[in-house]
């Protein structure tokens, strides 16, 4: 029988604190019946966020095309729609339950392209777009392709989306992690930038990439222009290849900002040097469709040969689930004004953005009002990375622990802290080391997309439980 | 930019024939106007195999649920089929756009493990189980698992299918291959497994993992139960793991044939020291819904920590596709006696067996009666792998080449002969050096999912083609 020292230390290294312990903690505290507020991933839909209609309408057609064909369909459903299902189908007559191209349906990449010139004003080529289940895949087959060598790094941010981290340690590549800078609305900084470099090269570490997450996650922080540019004129400098992170694209809510992509600021620069792999998902912005698994990546400025190789790494997975593919499409083509379904559309779109906003206020005024308790009032994205105060601990003072130690304390502070927030209030979120946070300092990552009423009971829960928690640990400490 | 060879080098040189240059010069063809007729993959709705109602109608309300509350729906739905859809949305009401658990949607689990103990008469527990994008997510996630070291190899079969080599290539293991047996059906050989074992361990190559695929790709054989006890006894002898690829289970159609598992050989042999994963997908059998990307992975003989593990692994992709899951779901739990739907459930899946079976019938006489062609008329799956002729090459006699040169001109040979099919009939197939071929023997490839008269027209292309190309062979051998 294998045993657990037969498997790959890889593997067993890899951590993924999104879903990690305190989450299966607070499966079994449902499984006995007690109510679990879910706020440790950003799932809308798990969250009563509703999909939008006009995307699951044509996949519904898609999926049983006979409805094409029945009269009451044209009383049902809106005309745009009907028709759109009818012009996929005649564009793809094999529907939804044959492989397709491994790099993905030429006219959805086609869409993505126009989409990508649409939103940046810049030239797109569907040759260069991959379509991926998700944009965790594409990050994935990135990683997997610019990986020569364990001392190969890629440069992450800190906090980071874990999914960077765990895949960098199940396929051998090194982590250069990068601070961002709290106090500067969590901007990329080029002093910390370089001195991460430098410290990865006196380790012998190779930097062959960036990765930056716009809007953040879980910083909730969006990038100004003025910021990418420093980082674009960083990896040309370090011949560093860039990977954007841009699936919050849509999540921006803080007055005056606005989303810019990778894309855009390389076309005004005249950038033609530095690699830039862009990915996007229908998991997040206003749709919401995790469970579709469907997303895309885009390359630029990269040679055939080297696109050649990441078509081929798809064709290993043979292609992308087709409806993920197709709620790609939909998401870059949505109803245009004119259309019977447009309306509609509009209507639930705002809806959802406007209520993404109200919540991250009210999540980002109640928060800061607790006594102890600190964040940037979100920008974009669906998360809040809250600063929260523990007393000192008590070995701290005088201390004979090292670093490592030290370290290993703090984190089992910060995990300890989010473990009793969920047993005593059913309250998930994911403690700040699962993502990294500055040294001595104490975060958790909640997202804002519960119900309105939802996420203000759960700042009333949680300055209840903050109170109540770092009353006990003082106690505790000048008892010990 | 990034250049070619600042490219993993696994990524470079891994190669998955399936999906290669004869395909990629075939849609070249089709986009000019040429009709092409792919045989090269398992994909049967792209060759006009209709999907089971069964599967589309419940899908189509789940991913549009507004339609369960209309009127007109009763009239155009069967009821088991309404209720059905209901009963999911009550175990799952998060539907089909959000993240499921990791591991796969808890209700789906439980009917995974309930089929296989139906199957088998064996007891399974559904936390063994686990829901993947497809049977190639599972089989990636075990090859991930396993491999430690670069000297860590798996045994795959030759022919195999080229998901396990490109795969193994790609993560960096060993592939140690053993021929399967043409002369006595494709069966496995404990001789010939005894003789790579020991010429792989004279490598220093330390097996870990044994791949068997049954019933095979690209052979169409089925295995015997006895074959499948000499495999396990061999396994066992050795501290090996099975991974047994099953995915083409329902495929079975020669005549006192039957498929028999690898989790039924466990349970009457009371195995309880191998481990296995076993592998089915919802893209072959009688579904055919390759774009669904759907499929589990069973671990039987696993300790709790090793099972932790593959589940955390599954926690870095988030989730499979819930589509998929919910094809997996009716997959292996198909209308009953009874329910309305079953009448149609029943003739739609016995007429893609049928066509199935006559069209393996039609190809296998047709080739067989071709001068130097010989298959052995498939038992199951979907392909058949063609042995035949060619003249002596011009090099050969008297040659001063190498061995490694031969091998050269060998694949270059199947490869043109390949390519000459297809750029004069329109006929894509898979050379045999694709999926490996014993020395000195020319293979390719075809599956037999086209419709019937296209299988009969491609039959007459392939016996005039077979002609030509190797009277011209023996025309250019004494030219030269």
């Amino acid at each position: 029988m294998i045993t657990i020292d037969q498997l790959n230390p890889r593997l067993r290294s890899a951590e993924y604190a999104v879903r990690g312990p305190i989450v299966q903690r607070a499966q079994e505290l449902e499984e006995i019946g007690r109510k679990v507020i879910y706020c440790n991933i950003g799932n809308p839909q798990a969250l009563k966020q509703r999909p939008l209609s006009y995307v699951r309408q044509v996949i519904s057609l898609l999926e049983y095309p006979d409805l094409l064909g029945d009269p009451a369909t044209a009383d049902r459903f809106p005309a745009d729609i009907v028709e759109r299902a009818k012009s996929i189908l005649k564009h793809h007559p094999h529907g939804t339950g044959a492989y397709t191209q491994s790099q993905g349906i030429p006219f959805v990449r086609q869409a993505v392209a126009e989409f990508i010139s649409r939103r940046d004003g810049v030239p797109a080529d569907k040759d260069h777009i991959i379509l991926t289940d998700g944009a965790s895949k594409g990050a994935q087959s990135i990683i997997m392709a610019l990986l020569r060598e364990p001392r190969d790094g890629f440069m992450i941010p800190i906090p980071q989306y874990p999914l960077y981290s765990a895949t960098l340690t199940l396929y051998g590549g090194a982590q250069i992690g990068y601070f961002l800078d709290e106090k500067h609305r969590w901007q990329l900084s080029e002093r910390i930038l370089t001195e991460s470099l430098n410290r990865a090269a006196a380790q012998g570490i190779r930097p062959v990439c960036l990765v930056v997450i716009n809007p953040g996650n879980p910083t909730g922080a969006v990038l100004t222009p003025e910021n990418i540019a420093m980082v674009v004129a960083f990896a040309r400098k370090h011949h560093l290849a860039i990977l954007a992170d841009e699936v919050y694209q849509e999540n921006v809510y803080a007055r005056g900002m606005k989303f810019v992509s990778f894309a855009k600021v390389f076309h005004d620069l005249h950038e033609s040097q530095v690699t830039l792999f862009s990915l996007h998902s229908v998991s997040k912005g206003y749709l919401g469709e995790c469970g579709h698994r469907g997303g895309y990546l885009e390359l630029r400025n990269v040679p055939d040969d080297v696109l050649a190789q990441f078509v081929k790494q798809q064709t290993i997975s043979l292609c992308a689930n087709v409806d993920g593919q197709l709620a790609t499409y939909l998401m870059v083509s949505p109803p245009r004004p004119g259309d019977e379904s447009y309306e509609t559309f509009v209507r639930e779109r705002d809806d959802v953005l406007r209520s993404l906003k109200i919540k991250a206020e009210i999540l980002g005024r109640g928060i800061n009002a607790i006594p102890g308790m600190h964040l940037e009032v979100p920008e974009g994205a669906m998360y809040a990375f809250v600063r929260f105060d523990l007393p000192p601990s008590p070995a701290s003072p005088g201390s004979v622990m090292n670093d490592d130690e030290q370290r290993a304390v703090r984190m089992e502070r910060d995990e300890a802290y989010c473990l009793a927030l969920l047993e005593e209030t059913g309250i998930c979120v994911v403690p700040g080391s699962g993502f990294g946070q500055e040294p001595g300092t104490f975060h958790f990552r909640t997202t804002f997309l519960p119900p309105r009423e939802e996420i203000e009971e759960l700042v009333g829960s949680l300055r209840a439980f903050h109170l109540r928690y770092t009353n006990r640990a003082v106690a505790e400490s000048m008892g010990s």
